[in-house]
């Protein structure tokens, strides 16, 4: 193994060709700030010199000027959001330049488990992308739904001792953290000395201190510049975020100086195969970031350099001897594009394509759809004013609104689609326990037919919006016989599904064919009048009671300030 | 356990007094690189809030608008240099607002092995300052001398496992490395992924690069901004060094940008103990810092947060609720001396005098003096023209002279101390072998006596400079009676000692008894017409065969820049 180094420590003193060498680069050296001319040297999946005129390499790559940045890293991503396996993810964002993830494996745990992380990590095992994962915390995520799974703290710690697990995931229970939760004290105290990540959408003043104090170091729910402003004081990393459904980044961005920029990263939380593949992992943050004025050095910066340093990935980061060879090539710093992309001293993509890749994943998950199914979805008008969720649109949070049925008053409260009230439920799918969680949503403007999904954060259980309750069951039921997935049904008849059978989260096929799949989903339901971008991403949210205003879970309607079950009917 | 958290949290929240309470602080943000009013609470040893306007403490400290900064941390420093025990040290640097100390137990593990680190970690264990330790890489630090003992790469990795232990100390052996020694590479290997401390004086171009790729990434030993650039840009941490011997900071110093300042730290590495108690630690390098320009904050930042980064203490280096209550206070901005200092949420010292402290060290040190004595030191004459030592006060390395010798023709080569040629000998002192390797060294400026150390990098074995090969015999025998120690003799008797019976290096005393016996007997050099500052701390280096340019060990003559052994005589 000495064998690895010395020949490294030769090819560095010019004594030996490079296996691979970058010739003609500008490196972006992300820890001085400058930008200079350079040769790169490879040895295995090492870099072993940056420096002009460097000897020859058993392969070349003339960079002619072009850009060498280090890989990116998302700081924060739900792997299960792009809805297939990791290997299929990695093929995803190699092409967009993100070399490295920190994942949180939140939703499989919520419906597998530990086995369900397990088998991530055996997914992500070896792949070229490099797949870290934080241990999830709140699983389930709170008392107020029914998951598939519990972990309890010697989960927690029996996952901490994997090579690939980093610390602790985000601490969405701040509420009991903030009582002072001894479960939930129990986790942070697990991981002392482990990063600690976050989730306080809005937690500021005292409450940030005492979340602070527990031990949690960073935060990626920033609404607003004031907010990460502050949490920056108080000693926190902010990530900032664009995902799919939670676009926070410009809001956010003006909170960053060169000053505080350390205290940065990016991060894509959730984002969707399509937005993956055409809008981009990382890379697309630091093209808006860019965009909005932030200096292309320090945006590469919070895209590399400072994710390594928060998750104390000593040997990446940066482009310097030493270090892994994870690099990227682009033309122009003021629209950074990666045309290629290397990861542990491999081309791993080109010009937007990956090179290599395709790897299936490894079986061993069991079936996840157990659902005690009833005959219908209806649910019995108990008054004329209903409390409703009010989606908006690229925010996970939600109002509460308090909405008049139009309808004269009957047995049934149905979805009132002319006033944009749609019926929304919540069928518990892991136990067979029956539980069906009720109520109404504002926002999706579906004029016909419903929309149901398995993925449903956080307990995956599924979810149906639906203008008409007889299309909810069909959507619903159709889910499940795909094992999971999601379902357009309009007229009485399946219109859509996007099938995804791992988990009912994930798919092993290619990234683009679950993409167009979720495309032609979404279309449709476009053509029933649905008005948002991303309907699935949205639906599958409003069950996720951690995140305020109002969501529904298989329990029932939760009030998140709260933190208790309300009434559907006021 | 987690009720300390609870209550951490409570106290945040303001539902409980704090156990100590800062209030009308002016805080030194390392984070953001701000200053801004606020009080600091306290529970345990953490801080648990920091923002203005907090309620009452059980303990209230009236900072009325001191500033408080992060508690210092030295990022490299031989506790050895101090000639005081672990305990001894932190009653000297406490004071000075150094409350964490990232320690190289270098000089005790040549005399000891693993049982003198054993005994360094237990002496320092539960003080009130934090003693961090990185294993020892090079013991012996070269072929060319004899040590007390050996760490082999299975020693190292046993310290390893010990939650002090940081990572691999300064491999010092560059030229090993370069070489692709292979038991080098092994040490590098079995610390990848943890830090690793490198020693490279003046090593640039692609041997930089190749001493980086084989993982080391951090240096304290340049001598010019020039250097300290080329070493930044590989990715290096540079650590500023201002030591008894080595006062390098000035000329590194314009190396720090805005830009780049994250890649620095402080360190003191060598500190006789009255330096360290009157000139200081880590603040007495923050103000010639601050003094030669750098912004305060910046200086701060690299005595706080860089180092903090760099090692991985994610519980220290600024001031944010969660992190260790170590903390600074002091006046004024442009002249940084602690008025109190907090350690732990304890107060440690206070107006420069230490609180508590005096701890005597445990016991269980073998002794260390086993010299095969002959009846003379002189050197047998070979030649008009000697290779010559020639020292450079203040630094560590050294000059190569070839002298001609002035006195006529005779068996013996004498001291010429007219010509300030003083005689200089290396008597082994651990195993009994009879080795003595003898030389000459310039730049002393003795005209009589001689000076005589056990202490003497880096095997300790005695080194003894003489203007009088009589005094010179006379000098490392009342050493080797001490147990150890500094020696002047002059006239054919002991004119002074400095008793260091610990291993040969260190006294457990107060450090203001040791400083005021190495005061004297530097007085006693003095008027014998010694002109150097820190007579004993240069003759320490003069057996350090990995510095250059021309070193004296027990084997011999070294010529650093060949790594052979040459000949007085030329």
């Amino acid at each position: 193994m000495t064998d690895v180094i010395a020949r490294a420590v030769r090819v560095a003193r010019g004594q030996e060709p490079a296996d691979l060498l970058i010739r003609g680069a500008r490196v972006v050296d992300v820890l001085t700030q400058q930008i200079r001319p350079a040769d790169v040297a490879i040895v295995g999946d090492r870099i072993v010199a940056v420096a002009p005129g460097l000897a020859d390499g058993r392969e070349m790559i003339e960079a002619a000027g072009r850009y060498v940045a280090p890989g990116f890293i998302d700081a924060h991503v739900h792997i299960e959001s792009s809805m297939v396996a990791p290997g299929r993810f990695a093929d995803a964002v190699l092409p967009h330049g993100t070399t490295t993830v920190v994942s949180d494996p939140h939703e499989i745990a919520n419906v597998l488990g530990v086995d369900g992380i397990r088998w991530m990590l055996a997914a992500s095992e070896g792949l070229d992308l490099s797949v870290l994962m934080m241990a999830p915390a709140c699983v389930p995520a709170s008392p107020l739904e029914t998951a598939g799974a519990r972990l309890e703290s010697s989960d927690l710690m029996a996952l901490a001792a994997h090579p690939r697990v980093l610390g602790l995931a985000e601490m969405m229970n701040y509420p009991g953290v903030l009582a002072g939760d001894a479960v939930e004290l129990a986790k942070l105290m697990s991981f002392s000395g482990r990063p600690i990540d976050g989730h306080a959408p809005g937690v500021l003043g005292a409450d940030l201190q005492a979340y602070l104090a527990a031990g949690v170091v960073s935060d990626h729910e920033c609404l607003t510049a004031a907010e990460a402003r502050e949490k920056v004081a108080g000693g926190m990393m902010v990530f900032l975020r664009e995902a799919t459904n939670a676009r926070n980044l410009l809001d956010v961005l003006p909170a960053v100086t060169p000053e505080n920029a350390g205290r940065f990263a990016f991060c894509t939380d959730d984002r969707v195969p399509g937005e993956l593949l055409d809008d981009g992992s990382i890379d697309a943050l630091v093209r808006i970031a860019i965009g909005a004025g932030l200096d292309p050095l320090l945006a590469l910066t919070l895209a590399t350099r400072n994710p390594a340093e928060h998750y104390g990935l000593r040997d990446r980061g940066a482009i310097a001897p030493g270090r892994r060879a994870d690099l990227v090539l682009f033309e122009d710093l003021a629209d950074v594009r990666p045309s290629l992309v290397i990861a542990g001293g491999r081309v791993v993509a080109r010009d937007g394509e990956r090179v290599g890749g395709g790897e299936a994943a490894p079986g061993g998950l069991a079936p996840t759809m157990d659902v005690a199914w009833r005959d219908s979805l209806q649910l019995r008008r108990d008054g004329d004013r209903v409390r409703a969720i009010g989606l908006i649109e690229d925010q996970l949070i939600t109002t509460s609104e308090v909405v008049a049925l139009k309808s004269a008053p009957a047995d049934v409260a149905a979805p009132e689609p002319g006033a944009d009230l749609l019926r929304l439920s919540v069928i518990e799918r892991h136990h067979h326990t029956g539980n069906v969680g009720q109520g109404f949503v504002t926002g999706f403007g579906l004029r016909a037919g419903a929309l149901a999904s398995s993925v449903a954060h956080d307990s995956h259980n599924i979810v149906v919006a639906a203008a008409d309750d007889g299309d909810a069951l069909i959507a619903a039921r159709a889910a499940a016989e795909l094992g999971g997935g999601l379902v357009v049904a309009a007229g009485g008849e399946v219109r859509a599904t996007v099938a995804l059978p791992l988990a009912g989260l994930l798919a092993d096929r290619p990234p683009r064919e679950v993409a167009d799949d979720l495309a032609r989903a979404e279309a449709v339901a476009a053509e029933l009048g649905c008005r948002l971008g991303a309907p699935f991403m949205a639906l599958s949210f409003l069950a996720l009671p951690v995140i305020p205003s109002l969501k529904l879970t298989d329990h029932g309607l939760v009030d998140v300030d709260a933190f208790a079950l309300t009434d559907v009917f006021v």
